[in-house]
Parts: structure tokens; sequence; C-alpha cells
């Protein structure tokens, strides 16, 4: 086994609550909100309901773990699948940078299974958390540019990070959590081709990688074993899904750089590759006072890795691909001052005033964007008016990312907007959840339901 | 999508029973009675009690498919998942050469659960193996030795074969086909870095491709959505997880060649890579007159797959890495005649004996058995004797290819000793059991518990 995997499976085994800086804590509560949120706004969106009618009709008629989407109870497979299904679908979770992971929607219905079925608490929740957050970052990072080309991070990479989480609940030791990586390693899956098609596979993805998380704690467990060095070895994942790992991001830095705390949370409800320029837009046409009439075309400058996920999708058919259509999440932004979900989900795809604007936006690779990404990610512009003007605009920092984060009141606010989507969570209710979720640091009850 | 994809689309959703000759119905039932036979020797085998065991945690206490491993009944995700699991592991199941995929265990677990969940016939069991035989064949063709060199063909194409079998007894149309392969595609997945350390992730593998595969076709019925085109788009399995993938072979002569019948049984049990070096070793050690005590040495003339594979093991710790020890396996035969469960099972892996012979025994590459390979698996050995003779050995077919196969009287015996080794069926049941195997063609039942 490398010893950049033997640092990380030593960290992971000798993780405790107590080693977590407050903000760390503090952090994961935030994010752990943030994604509740996001499982309560897509709990009804499809595909989600089918994911609750499979885990009824595979799975046991009730069980110890919560299905916050249809509020039964099942196993904890089933719980993660289909809470899994339901985070990712309304794209307003987490995202980490310089991974390209999203990590919440595979951490956390791991962890939240685990621990409900254990009965462990909020405490316990956290450090799993973390340790998933933290594996799961490295190994994306590990990875690297070429790996994302292809294949869907989230769904490759969360299979580790959501068993990593699993396992955390089970107490394992390094040599159980180097079993853990080899078994979640080996069933590592999930492919962007989907995209162009508007198919649901974004949310098989979330889905699976966070269920088979918990198969792969589970039966890791029990006694099952894992190849050793599944991430650098020559028949192992880097070999096979990667044409770039650096092995050196496997234990950068554990126990001092707090990879959870750098993860971002997203503002507006559409694919992150998107945010940058709708916040250099944002700011240009504030700056200008710009309205979207006397703009004649917009050029997002964007990084390789936008192109090769956002240039799949010309008009979409789907509110679901609308979020990966940077000419609607742009013309949404200029025409309304902001992409929420009230914008995708309350204006027709049709509308013709969206689709006159998508229609004068257009993507270019920028060679200083591209130098920066995935570590940073530049908006720039270049917006030409109908006076003939040309006009640049810049932000360094998406709203949500970690220098320009989302306070707690507007976590709060963004929560309570995400749950009334859902529409099945009352004003009260949703102040509840708030409250439950704030106590998770100290040691509050893990379950949500109720 | 490709031409290529949507004839193979249309070809599936379009066979029916009556297409079928009756020598491919026949080979079915061979195929099927194997591998009822690899699974009741395989269901006491470490780590397959494992995967019982969590199939009764996170599964429903009853349901429509048996549970072969343990006479219990269950839903169609865990009978595939346990059943995938169990047929796997003694290494006496079904290959095909040219794919380099094992089929049975992953197609027959999907599709008995299916059969058995829909209340269907054995005619439909057949057809439905028959479509995932000749999906995941071709797809295994495609993708070729490129992807075979990292990845477990039958993890990952598994995952397909067994979807496309659970499909047919769903009577998918085309465009169900279509997403089916799309959702089934993006979870393929498997890894050969398990195999230095003598993991657990073979069993692995066919679990979850047989599982999956179930997973993959009940969520397309319920109207979940996958990519079009997912085996050769541009970010799909072939520029994923392949580097010289051949469309060509996606409908390589549909409805006229059936690869089902190509399909090769284990004689041996051991790696089917072995085989060929082993037929050529018996062959020259009856034509010479050859006992072991007068090799001094033998060279195994391989191809790079064969390299690949088992040119991980040095010293097998488990028994089931010592089927994928060349030296070994030679030993066995050299020693005692034959590489079956009585001698992997019965003789301590530290013998003497067979340790010292081992490490008589070397691979290396020949460039007329690479190049053959894999549409032909030839067996060249070089045998250096004790007097100082230097003798060549050479097969052209292992015994169990196509042109060299094994007749029902032979797979009879075979399914016999793999049920004894099982230990949980006695002689009757197996003649039981045999008879209702040969009923499947006629429409017999599919049940296989009562």
């Amino acid at each position: 086994m490398s010893q950049h995997t033997e640092n990380l499976t030593a960290f992971l085994a000798a993780l405790r609550f107590e080693d977590l800086p407050d903000a760390v804590v503090a952090r994961a509560e935030d994010l752990f909100l943030d994604w509740l949120g996001s499982l309560l706004a897509g709990a009804g969106q499809p595909p989600v309901p089918l994911f609750a009618g499979y885990a009824r009709r595979m799975g046991p008629a009730k069980g110890p773990c919560e299905n916050l989407v249809d509020g039964t109870t099942t196993s904890p497979y089933f719980a993660a699948l289909v809470n899994g299904a339901a985070s990712h679908v309304v794209e307003q979770d987490d995202l980490h940078n310089s991974s390209v992971l999203h990590p919440a929607t595979v951490v956390f219905p791991a962890a939240l299974a685990l621990a409900q079925d254990r009965g462990r608490d909020g405490r316990d929740l956290i450090t799993a958390a973390v340790a998933g957050y933290e594996a799961g970052i490295r190994i994306g990072e590990f990875l690297g540019r070429s790996h994302y080309r292809v294949f869907h991070t989230t769904g490759t990479v969360g299979t580790l990070a959501a068993a990593v989480a699993a396992g955390k609940l089970l107490d394992f030791d390094q040599e159980r959590f180097t079993h853990l990586l080899g078994t979640a390693g080996t069933q590592a899956a999930g492919l962007w081709e989907f995209l162009r098609d508007a198919a649901d596979s974004k949310q098989l993805h979330t889905a699976k990688a966070a269920a088979d998380g918990v198969l792969a704690a589970s039966l890791t467990a029990d006694g099952l074993t894992g190849a050793r060095d599944i991430l650098e070895g020559d028949q192992g994942l880097a070999a096979g899904l990667s044409d770039q790992a650096e092995p050196a991001f496997l234990d950068d830095r554990l126990g001092q750089r707090w990879a959870l705390a750098e993860t971002s949370f997203k503002f507006h409800a559409s694919c992150r590759h998107t945010h940058p320029a709708a916040d250099a837009l944002l700011d240009l046409m504030a700056r200008e006072h710009l309205v979207a009439d006397q703009i004649h075309g917009v050029t997002a400058r964007v990084h390789q890795g936008a192109l090769d996920v956002l240039g799949r999708v010309d008009t979409p058919r789907t509110v679901h691909q609308a979020k990966f259509s940077m000419g609607t999440v742009l013309a949404l932004i200029a025409l309304h001052g902001r992409a929420g979900l009230g914008e995708f989900h309350g204006i027709p795809l049709d509308d013709p005033a969206v689709a006159a604007f998508r229609d004068r936006v257009r993507m270019t690779l920028d060679a200083e964007v591209d130098q920066a990404y995935p570590a940073r990610w530049l908006g720039r512009i270049t917006v030409e008016t109908v006076d003939g003007r040309t006009l640049h605009g810049a932000i360094d920092e998406p709203k949500g990312d970690p220098g320009n984060t989302l306070s707690r009141p507007e976590l709060e606010d963004k929560f309570r907007r995400l749950a009334a989507f859902g529409g099945n969570t009352n004003a009260a209710r949703a102040d509840q959840l708030i409250a439950r979720v704030w106590s998770l640091g100290a040691g509050g009850p893990v379950r949500f339901q109720s």
C-alpha cells in the first residue's frame, strides 16, 4: 500500500470529534442544513419518487432509518439510496471547488442512515461527515481533471466518500478503512454521457454512491476484504479512470487543512459551472446600471470543465437540463436578477424572452480562468451592448465560495425557501428542523421526521 | 445514437423464444445447470455468507424470489445479489472466450429473480438469458482487451448483461432497452486490483452486477431515463473505460451468430486463463508417459491477458487465489491429474509437493498465443525433463470450449459433484434439479427450492 493511502486511512481511523475545530463543527452543521433543504426541495421532483417506489418494492416495510422523501422508515441501504437521490436534483447542494465533488448529497445520506441505525448522536454524525468530506475531497483532487472529463466525480468518488462516512459510524480501525476503500473503490461508477440527453442519471449517481457506500461499509464490518491499494495500484482507480492522478493530494495536510470548510454553498439553483459567469454578469449589470434589453450579446469566458459539461446542452428540454445551460442561466440573471428555484420552475422553458437572450450567449475557453481552475472558479464575461459598447465583468469568488460564503441567516433563508418549494414542510416545521440541525454539534438527536 | 447500438436494442426488443434455434435453447439449459451447480457449490464458501447476512439485514423478511444460498425468499434485488455472489466463487462457471466475460453468474441471477417475481416460465427465462448473453458478450468484445487489462469485465459489462436479461422479462420495447443500457452502463464498475491481495471483490463484482442489473431494469420500467449513447458516446463507457473499442462488435451478426452457444464450460476449477496450459500439460504427460517427478520445469507460453491477471499471484494465500496461480494449477495437474474442487479444497495450500512443483513453473508471453487471443485460447507449454529433454505440448481448444464441449452426461456429472461439494443437496435432490433444468425449454417452472 502506498504511504499516501496509509496516511489517509490512519487519519480516518484516529479522527475524533474532539479533534475538530469549532469552526469545522459549525460549518458541518451549515452544510447539513443546506443538504436537508436540498433534499426537502427535491423530494417530489422527477425522478425522485421512482426511487422511493423502488425502495418500497425491494426493501423492508419499515426499518431503523428515515426515508426523508416520503416519511416512511427503511433499512440503511434504502434510506441512503432515496435520500441520496433527492438531495441533488434541485442543484442547490454544496460543491467543493478543487475536487469538483458535491460532498453533501453522498456523504450525509450514508452518515445519517448509519447514525440512525446505530443510535448515534449529532457529534458522531458530524465526525463521520467530516471523515467523508476529508477523504472524498482529497480522492477527487487526486483523480484530477482528466477524470472529471468523462466521469461524474460525485458518482465515482462519492461512493468512497459515502463509504468512509458510514465506516466512521461503525468505528472502523485503519485496517477496516483500508478494506473499505478497496470495496468502495471497485464499485465507483458514473459517466457524464447522460447530460446531453437530459436523462435521469445524475440522481441515480448520487443515490447509488450513497447506498453503495453503506453496502461497502456494512459488508466490510462483517469481514469482507478489499484491495489494499485501490487508489494507486496499477489495476486500481487511477489506473483505470484517470490520466493524471496526483497521489500527494491523498494525504494533503490531514488534520490541519479542513477540506470540509472549503466547500462552497450554491446561491444560484444551477450547475456550479454557471455561477462564476452569473455572478460576473450580476456584478457588471449593477455597476453599469444595465438592463437585459440593453445587452446585445454575452460571452462567458470559462474553464475547459465548464465546456465539457455545459457544452453538451443546446436548447434545454427539461428544467433540470436548463440548469446546465449557460444561456438560460445568464438569461434568468439578466431578465430577473436571479436564477433560483422560483425562476427555474416558475418560468416556462420556452419563455420567448429567455430563449431570445439564451441565443445571444456564447462560451469560450479562457486561459486565465482555465489555469486557475479547479482551485479557483473565476468569473469572466464580456458584454456587447446594443449601443455598441464592449464591457468586461469579473469576479474572483462566486457567491457561496469559502471567502464569500453564506451567513447563518442567509443559510436559514435559503433553507426556508427550499423547504417551502418542496411543499411538505410548513414554516413552523422548518424552524424546528433548523433548531435541530444547530444542535448537532452539541450532541443533539439525529432524527428529523419526529 | 449510433446505428450499432440501435441495431442491438432493436434485436433485444424483437427477440422471441420462437426465434431461438433448438440447439441454442438446449445450450441455455446446459449453461443454467452449470450455473446452478456453481451456485450450490459456492453457497457456503467465504465470503458468500456475508452477502446472505447483508440481504437479511437490508432487505425484506421474505419475497417472491428464491435466495438459493440459504433457502429463504426475498425481493428481486437481493435474490440477484446473493445468487450472483455465490455462483462465481468456486471458479466453475462458464466463460465466453472473445469477450472474456463470465455470463452465467451475472445473467442468470438477474433473469431468475425477475422470472420468479413476474411468475414467468422456463421459456421466458431462457429468452431473457439469451438476450443477456447476446448483448453482454458483444459489449465485452466491443470494449476489448484494453478494458480487460484494468477492469473485471464480468463486473462492468456484467451489469449491462444482467440488466438486459431483467429488462427482457419486463417486456421492454426498443426505447426502454435504450434507456436501460444508459442506466446500467453508467453503473458499470469493477477493477482487477483486488487480485494481488486475495481480496473478496470478485464475488462483490458478480453480486453487484446482477443486482444493479435488476435495479436498472426495475427503475427503467418505472420510467427512469438513461443516456442514449452510453456505449459509444464521447462521455460514455468506451470513452472512459477502453482505449480500443470496436463498435462493429455491438451488432455483429445479430440473430445469426448465437454468442451464447460459443460459451465455454469450465472443466478445471481455476481461472480460465490457466486452462489452456493445464490441458496442454495433461496432453503432453499422457503422450510422453511422464509423471511429475520426471519434470524439472514447465514454461507456460501465454497471452498478455493471462500475465495481467495471473502475474499478480506469487504464493497463493487463499484457495480462491490459488485458482489464479498458474504454478499451483499445473502442480495439481502434474501431481494429481486434475485441478478440480476436490484438489483445491482437499490439498493444503502449503502442501510441499505442490509448492515445490509450483516453484518450477514460469509463464512467458507467446506471440502466436497472444495474437490468437481472445478469439482462441491456445495452450502451449514447454517441459524440461529431469533427464534433460525439452518437450513441447500444444492444444488448440481447451476442454469445455465450444469445439470440445461437455456432453450432457459430463455436465450432469459435473453438476452432481458441485452439488455434493456444497453439502446441502443430496443425490436425489440433485436429480430433481437436473430434471427441472432440462424442462426449462419446454416451459417448465422456474422455482428450485420446492
